[in-house]
């Protein structure tokens, strides 16, 4: 085990290299440096890929014998054995080459067909994507469903068949309550919103605001950064260096302070992974995408949208200058529920709706594996389901199909993740109020409740466990999204009375 | 050779990684991520080692006919059978890993030992710094001093006999010009002093001085940074990606300002390296640090300082707020010689002083190859020789033997490198004066003529040249340090008339 632990040690150190190229780029490089930056992630990355797909680490790993092992080296050993021989090994090293510098072109497009609203300058690129991820199901198999094996990657244990229960609770339970809720007269919060954004912050003001915000909210600095870039992302080199960034609008103070909260979470979790996994690489890091999506989210959305929560973020604005609408108001317009074409816009009720429209679409392509799904229908697809879901037609690709970034990244399977951490957020927070006064600690401003509370059940975890495992662990129960369920029910029939 | 350019091409992402590292390290990872940087740094530093020290490796690069190479790939077999087969590889592989950790830790307890002042919490660190770098010597190998072989690493083909002749010319011609001019009444410039800086300028406008003042200077923003650490320095990852900082002090706004004229000397020298040498790694930076330093200090004191310059500076400030001094006052004031404890902060004539006494220790420790040097003894050796040449004695180590950097990082053998560089800059001034018209050049604000100059005779020549073929190619002459004299008496000669 000693030696495999070597192997590891250099794998930890490539990631730590490439993560930190990789924040370089977003945050800080000049922009001439950018072909010496990929040119060294992409020597790294094969050096990382060799380092540990070769026969000798297989045979070393394959010939340990696992009863002699401890609880933690039993564990790294099925994760390697799992994410490197049953998934990265399956594909020949000169189509995983190609296919990375494949995402790097395709994102480099992608972004100038967005900006220039058209999506055939994009759907070649898109059908290369699809066309080789199906060639990579199948040279990595699949049992029911080869949509699975996409959804394992960013949600362990998730398949079709639990994907599809979920969704068609969600399509059942609030497509006909959005409809309720935008029935309503909406004048009186037109006008709300019009007088709050009346009063502007400065970028230096806004930058105070989050710093302050993170820190009340148990963020440590001793063990991470606060920068600036394009979009808003958490990385990580390790528990001890945790990175967020948020971006500052002048005429949008809220778009900032909710990304700084929602990246928070994000970071606050990596913070609290216990020390035993720093050396193991494999384990130390957060679990699945919905597991660390649903501690985001559990701030973003579930505490950070509370009465208590939206008055602390009043009071810190109030500290500049005068808002021009009442604590009451502020709290009615944080919580606006709109039908519009974002998903990174979306409010709570109708997010999940946003995300079950690509669920079917990526449903749609990879169940159908033996099938040419043709990358020009999809647009059309995209835009049907936005009408009949949420009664909105997107005027265009950006607004539409071009709106994420994930597909370019080649990144499909993710997108459900988003949705089932929402349900996951909302059961933890069950569970989380009956142990600890919720309300009272945010009017505190004492979040180690709260903090302690995620540790103990989630955070210490590091990836040690499944989301099954951990969401039994943190609440009690088995997975169950009617919590979610009731909780938008709830909370937005208060709101939409 | 295109083998051999696989090789470099791995070599070159392991540079760029570790730099970026230290960099990060330096100005902005949060406290608590020294562990995990410094164990990649070790990890990568002991891959970057294996890459080229091995047996394979070795063959292909003396198996080579040289006589088919063209004249760049002979220069690159050149320098890398020196650098790494005569030099790197005879160090044991987890020696030097070993030794790379030693010097990460070591410079975190020089900084806490310095701000405590109190050697004592540093001496065993560097202790284990000699006798660790002396070892290395003797892996290495010496001609005739043992010392050569540091000198050598940081000035090529400088020895003991070379610097001594140089050092014993400063000696004699400056201990005496010193006491002279210090015996002159300061009465009016302690006035002038206090004039000045009774103004202050707030960090946020420093920022702003030193963007202004890099930009004129021609510093590429397309190409570089500009951030701030507790020392000031430059770092590059290639020509295209240069980066510097600077330290800003409330109470001092000419130490911001003079240590980035500095930077940005070293910085316009590798932007303006020429591209054809970018793919080779080894030659692909500047030269040596004395040359490196020699465009520094060119910056910094020579051009830096003459009365057109500091008229620049002068009028910069003014858009800020009224100084309460003239410009004349001003040059007298930047150009202030004084006996301090410093280096970093010493007038143009005191400071070879400064860098002779670290050379005499250094000299002491290296030469004296078997004698076991004891580190408790050089904290009086330094105060002594402070005492003989400057007539003051440091009352605490951080104004002492910890003020530096340089031994923390094991870099014996860089300093006399920086009292050379002085003597080229003023060398190379004389050749520049002949073509360019310095003064109007400033006035004009037109750096392009300068840095066009020093782009011809030493920047675009990257690496590939030894400092005595850069200085004939410059200046069409031999090194000659008597043009360092005849600068120094005649300007403070008309200074302090």
């Amino acid at each position: 085990m000693d030696k495999i632990y070597e192997y590891i040690r250099r794998d930890m150190a490539f990631s730590h290299a490439i993560t930190l190229l990789s924040w370089d780029l977003e945050t800080e490089a000049p922009v001439k440096a950018i072909d010496g930056i990929s040119n060294t992630m992409e020597v790294l990355t094969q050096l990382q890929y060799e380092n540990f797909v070769n026969d000798e680490f297989k045979k070393m790993l394959y010939d340990l014998d696992e009863d002699k092992l401890s609880e933690i080296d039993k564990k790294v050993v099925k994760k390697l054995k799992k994410d490197v021989f049953e998934k990265m090994s399956k594909i020949p090293k000169d189509e995983y080459a190609k296919y990375s510098s494949l995402v790097t072109k395709a994102t480099q497009k992608w972004e100038i067909a967005k900006n220039k609203e058209d999506y055939s300058l994009f759907k070649d690129y898109l059908q290369d994507l699809i066309d080789t991820n199906k060639k990579f199901i199948l040279y990595r198999g699949y049992k029911k469903n080869p949509y699975d094996v996409l959804l394992d990657d960013y949600e362990t244990n998730l398949t079709v068949e639990k994907a599809d229960k979920f969704f068609d609770l969600i399509r059942k339970e609030l497509i006909p309550f959005i409809k309720e809720i935008r029935s309503k007269d909406t004048t009186k919060l037109e006008d709300i919103k019009k007088r709050f954004y009346s009063v502007k912050f400065s970028i230096e003001e806004q930058r105070e605001i989050s710093k302050i915000l993170s820190n009340i909210m148990g963020f440590d600095y001793d063990k991470g950064v606060i920068k600036e870039s394009e979009h808003p992302f958490t990385t990580n080199m390790n528990n001890k260096d945790v990175r967020i960034t948020t971006h500052y609008y002048l005429d949008d103070v809220l778009s900032s302070i909710y990304s700084t909260v929602h990246e928070t979470g994000h970071a606050i979790y990596e913070q609290q992974v216990d020390d035993k996994y720093n050396d193991t690489g494999i384990l130390s890091g957060g679990s699945t995408m919905g597991i660390h999506e649903s501690q985001s989210r559990i701030y973003e959305n579930v505490i950070g949208k509370m009465k208590e929560f939206t008055d602390l973020i009043y009071s810190l604005l109030e500290k500049y200058r005068k808002l021009n609408i009442s604590k009451d108001e502020f709290y009615l317009l944080v919580n606006e529920v709109k039908n519009q074409y974002y998903r990174t816009e979306a409010d709570e009720v109708t997010y999940p709706i946003h995300v079950m429209i690509r669920y079917e679409i990526e449903k749609y392509i990879f169940s159908n594996i033996d099938t040419k799904i043709n990358a020009s229908d999809l647009e059309k697809m995209w835009n049907d389901l936005y009408e009949e879901y949420l009664g909105i037609r997107p005027k265009n690709a950006k607004e539409g199909i071009l709106q994420d970034s994930h597909w370019a990244g080649g990144a499909f399977g993710y997108f459900p993740s988003y949705a089932i951490a929402s349900a996951y957020a909302s059961q933890i927070y069950h569970a989380l109020e009956k142990k600890v006064d919720v309300k009272k600690a945010i009017e505190d401003k004492d979040f180690k409740k709260i903090n302690d509370f995620l540790r103990e059940g989630i955070h210490q975890y590091g990836n040690s466990k499944t989301p099954e495992e951990l969401i039994k662990l943190c609440t009690g129960e088995e997975f169950n999204p009617e919590y979610y369920i009731k909780y938008l029910k709830s909370k937005y029939e208060r709101i939409y009375k």
